[in-house]
């Protein structure tokens, strides 16, 4: 390809200011150009990248045995009823109306339109297990997009489904986890598998597969022994015991003419911040009823664990108003002692569910459900009863289990049988004759998130650094003279590269300085840099430099043409 | 692949019923299963035609210069509403609003996506001409999905957008031309070049590539002596003279107690038919005027012609009520002579647009825009004068203009400056520094159809016959008995074509009887069906047998290999 001719150019103006190194990157490289907030345009260079990605991770599923096919984009919004997912998908989903009625969902993830595939044909064992995969886009009606290709709102996802027995689908599992972790080695991006938590896909487990990097949303946890690692919203919190071998004191309400935080409550009184209660009142819309968590003073809720502890699918904090009105509580003062077990106007019921570390501390101290109140000396069991006790801890890192950061890039999902047992005729034949549900995994790979964090662990402040096997083309060559004679033997050397199946992109700008394509070079990061000059002629030699390194090979024709080829 | 393993099987009970053939073979083969009406998935079979496909277009758009990005799936509204095609696409236009508020249109062809992406850079003269294009999912709210893959409500698009100059755009447009004329021919596809209306798209002229097929929705005219062919909505019609040379006589008003159709008429004043006016009202809402298109009694009114003729969007028929209240006429007997050129209720306009057919008879006759009463002798520019005149009348087939059907599988558009003339901003900066708006033409193939067109031209009653460049695999392997020996050979034959890069389909299926596998092995379609039974073992022969030919060949294994290897 030549430059002078290609579309999309590198930018001085565009996107210096953007915070995220691969959005400002691929901006001002001339891989991307944004249409609306968080919808891109893929040009020609961002495309290239994008399809030797998508090429890599289909050898890949290929190799693991998955079959490729491709869904409907609008997916019958029926699908989506049976299973409940159209009140509970964490995502918006987007919905549209055809002109005759039709009502569809903008494919967001396609494990229902999977299942209504597969239901269409008379599965027996013979067929089990199959695993089929698309890539397709997808539809996230994110409120906020961010960072280029990091958090958009549609994206080309590769999204694959297996069918099987149990037993079956552990095998599946454990190809897929095999075949992403070659993926990415293939991508050259390291990664951390890390189990997570499944959220609206559903089902009991899955794993993350996440490129660390400080600019990552997900947050989790390694074990610096075990070299595991669990995402916050899984990651065991395990309490340091505080005082509970003490004897209980007797419980005793204290005016307390204090502030509202849990600062406020310790410095009144003088104790620890772990001797508090902490308290955090949520309401669940899905079953009318509210959740009150409570936690040692030093820990934070964690609100996925807290969600599953509760066995809920969405909570939001309670008002001011249901606090007092409806509860007869405080805001600030809130205890789970005495605390109203149903609401007084609504009827509503109230929860209380436990973080484990209060089984480390005796003699506590909080509100009292009055303002400017507090009790000392509150016990667990003798002045509250927790519905139920849980988990529901912020972890925080420490030496043994490390704090990290990182994209998550790709996930595998166990389902079980939580769309079989959902939707109807989800069903196979077994050896006997009998219809049995079918066992299911799902396992995704965001294309474009990728792209980004490749980048981001492959970039220094000129630009860009391909690994070799994505990189859109392998030479920069840069033509530095348009001297006829430079011009005939860059020209012949584009030829014989392409011929020899070499991705070139040819710098021919005419009146453009050195100066400007070795950095229109590094910018755009291809592997190598190869300079034609009025020395090249005269020397009968070239000038050759690797994009990693800081210093230019002289090298002549076949030593150029051996060293380029190489893998 | 192995057949026991692939995804999506042979039927005989799926789709026998389809009227359309293609539709039933890929229903039946287990190519494409439908999701919701005009929804198709693409099974692995089908994904694999689909892929070959896409990349023989690509090859050839690449070769001719244009290059490869990715537009966004969902477009800003606001620019729909820029080039006023929000009320002006003769498809209905999907809509969605995201839950920030933000309006979207799925694409349903991007040229305004692609004039947005343009102006987005600083493009001068230096950077033109370009022709940028993607695979993408289209949209397209049909009223009525049809055929399977021949007319859906979302498919994969190859759409293309060329910026230039007047004078590079006809390079360009020539260079597409040549390209589809290569894409079909490596498809094997016939396809006629058919000059046809822009429609909706805007521009001045296009033309479609037609593949020849009885159950095709495009109506065109072959000239027999020049080749050339036009689409029925261009078609020239030049009406033969009547009796132009006859006197004019005098306007007579008749009774005529009659009903209201134009046989009635020519059967109560015993005249030819080609001497009757026919009169046909229309309304046009988005200008709110009537449009009285009047013509020939042997001819019809072609809409498409009428409607540009009178610079019109979409014409509606008008109803009674407006014919009787509002313009007092009357339905079977209006007549340009003396009709009201406003409406008395609303006040709209009414223009008159003659067939040029009309000049070529003399004295006709036809309704007096009253119940029941005719005129003789009725004369144009004498009697009634025409707002517009121009050729609106439907071609017919004769002797040189043979009539004929087919499949729109691809289209080529001058836009011109349609676009860039409504959107701003849409230009280049030329040699001497000035802004000039940029000419573009759009170039489209839709790669689902074209895979149906190429089923629709190539079948037998036994199922899919494809060209071998674009069959999913290139052999279907039968194995014939579950015999160690013979299972034996049949794998290591799989492996051995395999590896020597030769597409297999290995029907290694136990318990399928040979007629069976024979069957799926014709409806399947692949170029050859390969044979290994215990014969295969005992005589070292193989049985191999295209599917164009009745009679297998025996061959060795060196003469196998050099067949399957052929192109």
């Amino acid at each position: 390809m030549r430059v002078s001719k290609l579309f999309g150019k590198t930018s001085k103006t565009e996107g210096v200011d953007y915070q995220i190194d691969s959005h400002r990157l691929l901006t001002q490289a001339g891989y991307i150009r944004e249409s609306a907030a968080g919808r891109y345009y893929l040009l020609p260079l961002g495309l290239r990248v994008h399809d030797k990605i998508i090429a890599i991770i289909r050898t890949h599923m290929d190799k693991a045995g998955a079959q490729e096919l491709l869904m409907p984009t609008l997916h019958p919004l029926e699908l989506w009823q049976e299973t409940n997912r159209t009140s509970t998908t964490g995502f918006e989903l987007m919905k549209i109306t055809d002109r005759r009625g039709g009502e569809f969902a903008l494919g967001g993830t396609a494990e229902e339109m999977a299942v209504d595939l597969v239901r269409k044909f008379n599965i027996s064992y013979k067929d089990l297990p199959f695993n089929i995969y698309q890539f397709s886009m997808k539809f996230r009606d994110e409120m906020r997009a961010r960072g280029g290709l990091l958090r958009v709102r549609e994206f080309i996802m590769k999204d694959g489904y297996s069918f099987g027995t149990e037993e079956q689908f552990k095998q599946i599992y454990q190809q897929m986890w095999d075949a992403y972790l070659a993926i990415y080695k293939d991508l050259g991006l390291d990664v951390d598998v890390v189990a997570a938590d499944n959220g609206y896909i559903g089902g009991e487990y899955c794993h993350e597969f996440v490129a660390p990097s400080d600019i990552g949303e997900s947050r989790y946890f390694v074990d610096a022994r075990s070299g595991e690692a669990a995402h916050e919203d899984v990651a065991k919190v395990i309490a340091d015991d505080k005082n509970s071998s003490d004897n209980m004191l007797e419980l005793k309400e204290v005016p307390a003419e204090r502030g509202t935080t849990m600062e406020d409550g310790a410095k009144l009184h003088g104790l620890p911040m772990w001797q508090q209660i902490k308290d955090v009142l949520y309401f669940d819309e899905a079953s009318k009823r509210y959740v009150l968590a409570v936690i040692r003073g030093d820990f934070d809720v964690n609100e996925t664990k807290l969600t599953h502890a509760a066995d809920a699918w969405d909570l939001r904090p309670a008002t001011e108003q249901e606090i007092r009105d409806d509860l007869g509580s405080e805001p600030g003062f809130i205890s789970p002692v005495g605390i109203a077990k149903k609401g007084a106007k609504t009827g509503y019921p109230l929860i209380i569910v436990s973080d484990a570390s209060l089984r480390t501390i005796k003699n506590a101290y909080g509100g009292a459900n009055k303002k400017c109140t507090d009790l000392l000396n509150v016990n667990i069991d003798r002045d509250y009863q927790p519905d139920i006790e849980a988990d529901i801890a912020m972890a925080t890192g420490n030496d043994q289990f490390v704090e990290k950061r990182g994209i998550e890039v790709g996930n595998i999902f166990q389902l079980g049988y939580h769309y079989s047992n959902l939707m109807h005729d989800a069903e196979y034949t077994d050896q006997t004759g009998k219809r049995e549900k079918y066992y299911m995994g799902c396992y995704g790979i965001g294309v474009g998130r990728t792209l980004a964090a490749i980048i981001e662990a492959h970039h220094d402040d000129k630009g860009i650094i391909w690994p070799s096997n994505i990189a859109p083309y392998r030479v920069y060559l840069a033509r530095l003279s348009s001297d006829e004679a430079v011009v005939q033997r860059a020209d012949e050397l584009y030829d014989k590269l392409t011929q020899a199946g070499i991705e070139v992109l040819y710098d021919d700008r005419e009146g453009v300085r050195a100066g400007e394509m070795f950095a229109d070079a590094d910018l755009i990061g291809l592997p190598w840099r190869l300079i034609i000059s009025q020395r090249t002629i005269d020397d009968n030699r070239y000038e050759l430099k690797a994009r990693t390194e800081a210093q230019a090979q002289s090298l002549d024709e076949s030593e150029l043409m051996q060293t380029l080829a190489a893998k």
